[in-house]
Parts: C-alpha cells; sequence; structure tokens
C-alpha cells in the first residue's frame, strides 16, 4: 500500500481506534485516515467488515500502517511506535528516572488495563447482550442469569478494579505524573469509555472523582475533540 | 515485609503465577516462594485467599515483591522487571535491532495476548461455567444459549487467533526468533494452558503443528519441571 511518507491508520467507527485517533492528532503530524464501518444489519451486525482483512490477516482496527509499509496492531503497540517515532520532544513520553513512576509502572498499567479490567468488562458486556439480545421467550431466564452473575462476582471486581485506578491517580493529573496524557492514558480511554457507555456495566465515575477529572480532562483536550471530528462515530451502546 | 535481599513470588495454586515460577526457575536465582491455595468450598470456591490483599490492594497473584519492598503486579510487568533486573547475559532478551523481532512486534505480541486472545478466552471459560454450573432445571436454556454463542462467535473468532499465533512461529523455535524464550513465550503460556486445559474450549493444537511444537518445546525445559515440582498444582478443569 503507498503511504506518500505519511503513517496511515485504517479507523473502525464505534471501536477502540478511536483513542489512537486522539494520539495521531496530539502528536500533530501529517497521516493518512481511512475511514471503515460497521455492518448494521444481517447476521454480521456490528461486525468489522472484511475489507479490514485486506490489510491484516485478523480484520481488525486499529491497524497502523507505516510509511514503510508495515501493518502494525494493538494499540499498545500502536502507541508505542507513534510516540518513539513522532514525539521528538519527549512531550507524551514518561520519566523513567522517576521511581514512582517508572517503566515498571507503566508496563503494570497497561498490563493491568489489557488483562485485567478489560477481560472483565468485555464478560459483563456479554453477560448484558445475553439479556438484552435473546430471543424475548427466553430472555426471563437468560436475563435472571445474568443478573446474578452480575451481583455475585462481576460488579464487585469491576468496582475494586476502578477503586484502584482512582487510587493511582492521586497526586497525579495523568496516569504517569506527567503533565501531558502519556501511552497509559491514550490505552486507558478505551476500557473506561466502555465500561461508562455499555449497559450494565458497574463503571460509575461519579463515585470515582479522580478518574472522573482524568477522564473529563482528556475529553477537553482539543486533539480529542479534532479526533472526534475526524472520526465516524464513538458509541458503545447501540448493539 | 523482610525480602533478605531476594525477590518473593506471592504464588497461588491453579493459576497465571505458574509461568513466572517458570522464569524463576529459569533465570536460576535465590528467590522466596510462598504458597498460597485457593478456597475448595464454601461461597468463596476456587477464588484466591484475602491473605493475598495483606501485599497489595488487588489480591491477585502473581505477586512479586522486591528485595527493596516493592509490589510488582501483572506477569507482563514482573517478566519485565525479572529479566531486567536479573537476566545479566541477555539470555532471555529480544535483539530489537532485528527488525523482524523487534519491540514493536513484541509489544504487538504482549498485547494481543492480553487484550485480545485472554478475553476471548474468559468469554468462552464463563459461557461454559454457564452451561455446566446453572441449577439442573435451568441448565437446558443456559447450556443452550453458551453453545449458541460459541458456535455464531467465539469458535470462529478464536480459531483466527489461533491460526494467527500458529503463523507468528514460522521460522522460529520462541515467539521473538531467539534460541531461548524470551518474556511473549513465558506470558503465553497462560492463555495456551488455559486455553487447551478448559471445557468448552476451542483451542485444539493438534490442528497448529507450530504452535504445538513450541508448548511442548518449553514444557521440556528443565527449569518448567522444576517449577511445576515447586509450586502447588497447576489445573483449570476443576470449578
Amino acid at each position: 500500500m503507498a503511504t506518500d511518507g505519511k503513517p496511515t491508520l485504517q479507523h473502525l467507527n464505534n471501536s477502540q481506534s478511536q483513542p489512537i485517533l486522539w494520539l495521531l492528532e496530539e502528536l500533530e503530524i501529517d497521516y493518512n485516515l481511512n475511514l471503515f464501518e460497521r455492518h448494521t444489519s444481517g447476521p454480521k451486525k456490528s461486525r468489522a467488515p472484511d475489507t479490514l482483512k485486506e490489510t491484516h490477516p485478523l480484520g481488525k482496527s486499529p491497524q497502523l500502517i507505516t510509511p514503510e509499509g508495515r501493518t502494525i496492531i494493538e494499540r499498545a503497540a500502536i502507541a508505542y511506535y507513534l510516540i518513539d517515532k513522532y514525539d521528538k520532544t519527549g512531550r507524551f513520553k514518561i520519566n523513567p528516572s522517576d521511581s514512582n513512576n517508572d517503566i515498571i509502572r507503566e508496563e503494570e498499567l497497561i498490563s493491568f488495563g489489557n488483562a485485567s479490567l478489560y477481560p472483565a468488562l468485555m464478560t459483563q458486556l456479554v453477560f448484558d447482550l445475553l439479556r438484552t439480545q435473546s430471543p424475548f421467550f427466553v430472555r426471563p431466564f437468560t436475563g435472571g442469569i445474568a443478573s446474578m452473575v452480575n451481583k455475585a462476582f462481576l460488579n464487585h471486581e469491576i468496582a475494586i478494579m476502578i477503586k484502584y485506578l482512582d487510587d493511582q491517580l492521586e497526586g497525579r493529573d495523568y496516569f504517569m505524573g506527567t503533565t501531558e496524557p502519556t501511552r497509559v492514558d491514550f490505552l486507558y480511554m478505551w476500557p473506561i469509555d466502555l465500561g461508562q457507555q455499555s449497559h450494565g456495566s458497574s463503571v460509575d465515575l461519579d463515585k470515582h472523582p479522580r478518574l472522573k477529572q482524568w477522564w473529563a480532562r482528556c475529553k477537553a483536550r482539543p486533539a480529542w475533540q479534532r479526533a472526534m471530528d475526524k472520526g465516524n462515530g464513538y458509541v458503545f451502546n447501540e448493539y
């Protein structure tokens, strides 16, 4: 794929690609933006279009195609690449010599978001789909089961995790104690948005003022606003 | 907590801590091992004991307590710390100047395991629990729903992901093209073991010979065997 010296974002609406678009806007670099749309009806409703498979076998978004033609997947890797390559002044980088905000803490937070919080939120979301998307005649059963599992386990687990994240922002504007967002912030926007917007989620920022302020601080940034204008939608409660 | 100059692993049976124990054995360093056991009965059956909260508020395992008394959570962060600090000869490190196995590819693989494969496996596992652990009188409904969701979506998604991982091992003994395992291998042992051992999982290594050989190669290492001897159990199909 010709890239004319710029990186190219393969961007899907209503997806975890939106925070990558935010990062591209923060970096103030030239890039190409290819917009893809989820299926809106039929058996593939809400699924990504097959055209995303033309640039990567998994067919997911985001994908970033480098000027050299390499396709990078996974938000953590794309954000690493973009900041490493394009943030020449270190504006969005951590200070690894700060022992309260070093690379170990960055690794902990990134892994916690990906391997602990996100799977819990996904499970909660699937249970909610089970409750709302089942045929009406089995809904009394599936809804009851979804509520039972939520109450017994997931709500409690997710509440502990969200409180832990709120504690991580004690005395910090952004997760890594910097004055500008770093990779951790770009990555956490997705699970926090997902957790708030989904039906049936237990993420309630009103109970977690530091996390709520962090969220508002990120959303108020002009680059976030520009990314919303350039994207093709970012909602999760229509499925 | 006194650590007498050694790192301390807070290790839980039948958990994702086992591959960290494997890494500790590979490093051939002195360490302390504290063994914790999941509840075997009662309302907390299969849950971690509250004593794990004494060293970290989330109460999960693995936790690694450094000689300086810092508690590190999350496998990706613990493995980063251990290899960075204790692998002085670089035996378990990647070669970042190898453009086919550089840090971007490492980030992609780690994030793919944590944020894509693992949530899909967890969702499949929860559906299977729904099928097998529901009260018998609703099992015909819940089992039917679990099978429906599996067939429609999860089996297909997971099969694509496992094939992708198998492809990543083309021409490589370990994921990062090294002659010894690196952080990526230590991290992937958990989802691959989980995916194989769980009831109802669609991970079938017989269909993926490169991944099967990688798995056997890791398991045949003397350090893996020693870690199994020192741990307190590593099975997932008893819940």
